[in-house]
């Protein structure tokens, strides 16, 4: 699904988007991330460790080649050791790590690397004041979190109780990290990451990245054509697609000799106007987060008038940090009965027009803007399914609107996807409307 | 983190839940799935397809032995193939069938194969007509979808263009299925697993799952220590914590000779009576379908007023399918001014002891019902970081209430997350709150 202009395909077996880049100037490292756990193996758990660990690397130029997930058995931990170190210099565990008697990666390391375990007492301690102060007894399977291999290095673990490991063999490096997300990504910011770049002299990497909506990734790539020939071989362009937007990211490979940061810098203002008409942003943060970006600069306020998101717009708004500063509140209109009441919307009109209805999510927004006290408002009705459509209007069917004091803008969907992300779409679009409207508050129009 | 209840440990290297079950009577098959993309290499994208799957073939019975990402890279995915072979008798593939020039997997399958690609005229046809209906331009690239290699089942997409393939050599069988979730899951509920569960002879699996809450998972296995060890070889139980609640699961397998049903049942009787105190639900659904149902089958309403939780407990509410039918609406009262203009909490008590407070929760709790005219309504108020902490309150302190006509009763919690899992927990012990109070409306109390 990414798309990487890379000139030439004769690179070799290698995550596609590093390799190759300035040979002999920059040690080359690979990674492999070895996720451990049977709940990995039954569904039970959503690998989310695994692309946040994508991410960070990507960030610092360390290639990642390939993502394995075992179960809690000894052999299948050892064989995975076995076969990613064929594959990669940095082998990065999560999981594992915990009290109970499934948690077995401490013990396969320790034999693994031939070494034995032994009680490191500043962690004993630590381990007694933290039950001692919130109150719980301490079992002996929580003591022996302080018994680490004697041949690694031990990483501390501010979040938590059982410790990072950090061997070294031939070369390669083996990090065994806990598979809590807090105290995994804690270990990775702090010491991981910047050891890593420096144990290995990792390329300077510049990442710029833009929001588009409104064109298809395909035309987007089209209208890019000329653009993505005459890029130098050391900045790379990637498509992020999403749903409802785009994200274009150009990447920039240091070695050190020339200014990337400039380079990369000239390569994205010719992006930025060849695709100004679609722009929704020039940073990658999230859509709420440019609209609550542009709310603030701009010293506007927002209230959302709620049907068939039931919340979702507010709780995307409300995930920015510091959003209370211009977003009101929201009305969740989901009986009918709170739209007219709250919301002040004309019974006998959803009687005639239907509740999924142009006019319904203007009287909808123009109501919460009124109630709320605010400069703008925005409104959703539709149906998520799978129930509650008609001929007339099948699952899917949804009306956006915006007020802004001046005008009604409104938009039309048809989404085709199942309820969750009908749901999560839906809200999206309100945003990017959101988005729009105070970009270019005189063309907006209403679309269909 | 799911700890199994195994009697041996002398089981062979496997999926340790259903491994060693009924040697010689059942065929033993295993399962590696393979995902490709580069975007899982960065951590654009959270593969949800391997947990779905690996929950689908779970449920099934068929044994997941590894999950491997690899990325869009000839070299790469036959590496994999050559690899998982090893390790399974059935590799799922999914990604890499798009129509852009990174989606590279049909053609590394014909040459594994050592087959070529032919035109299908049928999805050639369907091509064309599904173009002309969405008025879309059929680009050369486009069409190039309808062939497919000439030695593989072709599993057809209904949901998208891209067909999936089915490959058998030696015994083992190799899919390859889209990359877009609904695809997927579409092919792998009408064909994949109809299919595997046919051709493989796998064994019949029942599985009672239920929830709990309020009890750490230590401790609840504590409890169940003599009833795991009185659990008969063929009936598993597995622990399964989430956010505020845990999960317990009963597996059983059965060879056809004797009743597994009856079996199950019994002991999930048992787990049931043993959890009494502590139990949700006895079933596997989502807690907002918990409360649905409670609601639902005692014809009872429900209102929300959120603050710090701006949304997200209405947004979890609305997710289930039919939840208009109980729950009326929310109001997010992000700014206090909402809080005393819509909800009609007292200004002056609120400058008094502070918006997140015991009494502002019971006045919004309170408002909330009375202005949506409902039977149940929740509240929630608190800090949810980075900023907005001081000395008496620090991040993560909540309060949330419920108010019933007869009592408000309120909650404090001290959650330690970062602000989205904070958000998501606050929201997740309201709904338990909920069902608490429908579930023994004479027991709830205060705490703190």
């Amino acid at each position: 699904l990414v798309r990487i202009a890379i000139k030439s395909r004769q690179l070799p077996y290698s995550c596609p988007i590093f390799a190759g880049y300035f040979p002999g100037i920059l040690e080359k490292i690979y990674c492999s991330i070895i996720t451990i756990g049977d709940e990995l193996l039954i569904g039970q758990t959503l690998d989310t460790n695994s692309a946040w660990m994508a991410r960070e690397l990507n960030r610092k130029g360390i290639p990642l080649r390939r993502r394995v997930a075992v179960g809690d058995e000894p052999d299948a931990i050892t064989a995975a050791l076995d076969e990613e170190r064929r594959y990669s210099d940095v082998l990065l565990l999560t999981g594992g790590l915990g009290p109970t008697s499934d948690d077995i990666t401490k013990e396969v390391l320790c034999k693994y690397f031939g070494t034995r375990l032994i009680v490191n007492e500043g962690l004993r301690q630590k381990l007694i004041r933290l039950f001692e102060s919130r109150g719980l007894p301490l079992l002996e399977s929580n003591l022996q979190q302080a018994e680490v291999p004697e041949s690694c290095i031990i990483i501390p673990n501010e979040q938590g109780t059982a410790p990072g490991m950090w061997f070294e063999r031939d070369g390669k490096v083996f990090v065994s990290m806990p598979g809590v997300p807090l105290e995994m990504e804690a270990m990775m910011t702090s010491v991981v990451l910047p050891r890593l770049t420096e144990r290995f002299h990792t390329p300077e990497i510049i990442h710029r990245t833009l929001i588009t909506s409104g064109m298809g990734e395909s035309f987007v790539a089209k209208r890019l054509e000329d653009f993505e020939k005459q890029l130098p071989d050391a900045v790379r362009l990637a498509y992020l697609p999403s749903y409802g937007y785009l994200k274009l990211r150009l990447t920039g490979f240091s070695g050190g000799d020339i200014s990337m940061k400039e380079l990369v810098s000239h390569h994205f203002s010719m992006l930025e106007q060849q695709l100004g008409d679609i722009l929704v942003a020039s940073e990658d943060i999230s859509i709420s987060a440019v609209a609550g970006k542009l709310l603030a600069e701009n010293r506007r306020t927002l209230a959302v008038a709620e049907s068939c998101t039931g919340g979702c717009i507010a709780n995307m708004l409300t995930q920015v940090p510091g959003s209370s500063a211009y977003f009101k509140g929201a009305i969740v209109a989901y009986d009918n009965e709170v739209k007219f009441k709250v919301l002040g919307v004309d019974r006998s009109m959803v009687m005639a027009r239907g509740v999924v209805s142009e006019e319904t999510v203007k009287q909808m927004a123009a109501g919460a803007r009124e109630l709320l006290q605010t400069d703008y408002a925005l409104a959703s009705s539709g149906i998520m399914g799978p129930g509650g459509a008609s001929e007339q209007k099948p699952v899917g069917t949804t009306w956006i609107a915006i007020a802004d004091g001046q005008e009604l803008i409104t938009r039309k969907f048809q989404f085709r996807f199942n309820r969750e992300h009908n749901i999560r779409s839906a809200s999206i679009q309100a945003i990017l409307l959101l988005i729009e409207r105070m970009r270019h508050p005189a063309e907006s129009s209403n679309r269909k």
